[in-house]
């Protein structure tokens, strides 16, 4: 399979990139053709000025099942049992989680189906996430000897400890509407609805500055690091680089004038 | 306007200090005579031993609608565009959200209508918040180019991350019941009995010692942003002088003799 | 009464051991005697390679009522006011709370009655706890003078800003419905059930790999205080190690060949 192949591109005229894995024949695991081409997809989609909100969605019954366990198991015929594999297996996906927070665009993931072990992990690490209620989350990773550690971090970060350590130490499926209740999707709609669910929370959010929209994620998850005076002072700085910018002079401009602003995205 | 008259002070013979946003023709802005007056205030409530317990509160639809744009708007005829003014303005407005962090007595947010950006700040910034059924919340700079940067600090340390970024992203309006979903409240009433269910939570509290709800409120920030071990560490010190407070001796005595106990705030 | 006699050991075939506070006349409270007690068991199955999971449980109507104020009261007679003694059972408070969160075994409160005080936060410590309907969760202290502060370490890391500092500042009972909606418990479930669906829960887990156990949880709490980039870091390292390990070959081999895993717990 030809790697573009994998992950389907389709950028429309509001600025809304639909991002879809498209491995469904292996439950579009995190293979390291999915890593790579993944990383480089928000790297790019970070960087064009024609995206302004990243839409991560699946094809097949399954959103993404985690790592490629017969790659990683393939690893264990090197000499050094896999040690080199599986730590560049581990960097490449822990980047691409965190390329995904730290892209300038703000992403939402879109799941139909299953998103277990890193799947999980992928839409914990998404700025927002809409579920089907036929979707279902695990962190399965203790059924076969091998925690699901990495998972954990954004897992953790989004849902309380207790209810984190029950996903985590019984590896049992959580239901689209028990992961709303506890944080880890922002709302659960009907299958036929999820896309356009989805599509118009991103093209509401694609219509706000681009600049507005990449200074305020960024700054979300750098204060959200901070103690509260740190990340006060850091805000007000942030708060004050905003107002100086043109989208704000213009957007504030529009809202006392009533009418729509004119952003510049700068 | 004389700035004593844009928030109204109405302390009662329990203790509870009701602070009234009374600025209802600009929203209940945080202008500067706004901060000013609310800065102040604070200080002064908690040096003053006959305040137990503070409520905010605000005459008018709502209950604050964050900084006044056109206060900021004016500052950028200044040689600097603004630069300094908007540094001013938000040092000032980051003082008055600690200042009811760091405040000694419990602060709690009584919000009948619309709290929107720093508005919202003011919310999550209190000790507890109850809200009428009619209340809104929101963090709407995004529609006019200024992301709410220094309310999601606040914002943040309340609700999870899917749920703060929703509010952040899409600035849409959080009702009061969803409110109290994801914890930005702690509770939502009926607008005819939200006075009576605040004043009754505030009088509970203004008959506890005052020297324990200071002590506790202070020790819960600071050991909030520490890791476990130094957080168990720092909460024994405090635990062994609270023991050896008067008013500790005091209750304790008083439980054990089933009798009521009689404080003296020391 | 014989220090044994206040916490009754039964370790079942599957390896779960229930731990249950049997000291029902003093409500379960966490005298010099429990606090050693409870200590002394926590290591014990921490290092004992029969044990896999342990429950934490109660008899009698309290769950656990929290310090022993007669005992604390007789330290004021010493010279000192009994500041050594207070620190003394902070100190030995703490550990025990930070024992469960060390010990490389997961720990499951089992909660019917009410949990109060230092009792609240044993169940908060736990990595998970199932309820029954008639149990309840307080942070009394403020009615006796002496703040929650160490409670609230344990309280304030499984529940939202405003949800504990309700607790704190009133030393209202929470029902058992309302602190599984907060994130203090996972659960609830009828009285009769409860034991049932706490053993089960135990089970589940008990058919794990102890090592993979182990590792995650540990893993967990380290991650949980660090920034986002050094947890992945560490977790990452957590993951590879753990890939490395017999019973993650096993675990895998055995999903890939569609087998039950055969755990040799390394």
């Amino acid at each position: 399979m030809h790697i573009s192949d994998i992950l389907l591109r389709d950028l429309d005229g509001d600025g809304v990139l639909r991002l879809t894995l498209n491995d469904p024949s292996r439950r579009n695991a995190l293979s390291e053709a999915m890593l790579t081409t993944l990383s480089t997809a928000f790297v790019e989609a970070g960087a064009d000025p024609e995206v302004r909100v990243i839409i991560l969605a699946a094809n097949g019954p399954a959103f993404c099942a985690g790592h490629d366990l017969k790659e990683m198991t393939a690893g264990r015929a090197n000499p050094d049992r896999g040690r080199a594999y599986f730590t560049k297996v581990m960097t490449m996906c822990s980047g691409v989680m965190q390329g995904i927070v730290n892209c300038r665009k703000p992403v939402i993931a879109e799941v139909t189906g299953v998103a277990t072990a890193a799947g999980c992990q992928l839409v914990a690490s998404c700025d927002l996430a809409i579920a089907a209620d036929t979707a279902q989350f695990s962190t399965p990773g203790v059924h076969i000897g091998l925690f699901c550690s990495t998972p954990m971090v954004a897992l953790s970060r989004n849902v309380a400890d207790k209810h984190a350590m029950e996903m985590l130490l019984t590896g049992d499926m959580t239901p689209a509407a028990r992961a709303a209740e506890i944080g880890l999707v922002n709302r659960v709609v009907a299958p036929e609805e999820l896309r356009q669910v989805t599509m118009g929370m991103a093209r509401k959010i694609a219509s706000k500055s681009s600049m507005t929209l990449a200074t305020g994620k960024r700054a979300y998850y750098v204060q959200r690091e901070m103690g509260l005076s740190d990340a006060y002072d850091y805000a007000s700085d942030v708060m004050v680089e905003n107002m100086l910018a043109r989208d704000a002079e213009e957007g504030i401009g529009a809202f006392i004038q009533k009418r729509a602003p004119q952003w510049q995205d700068v």
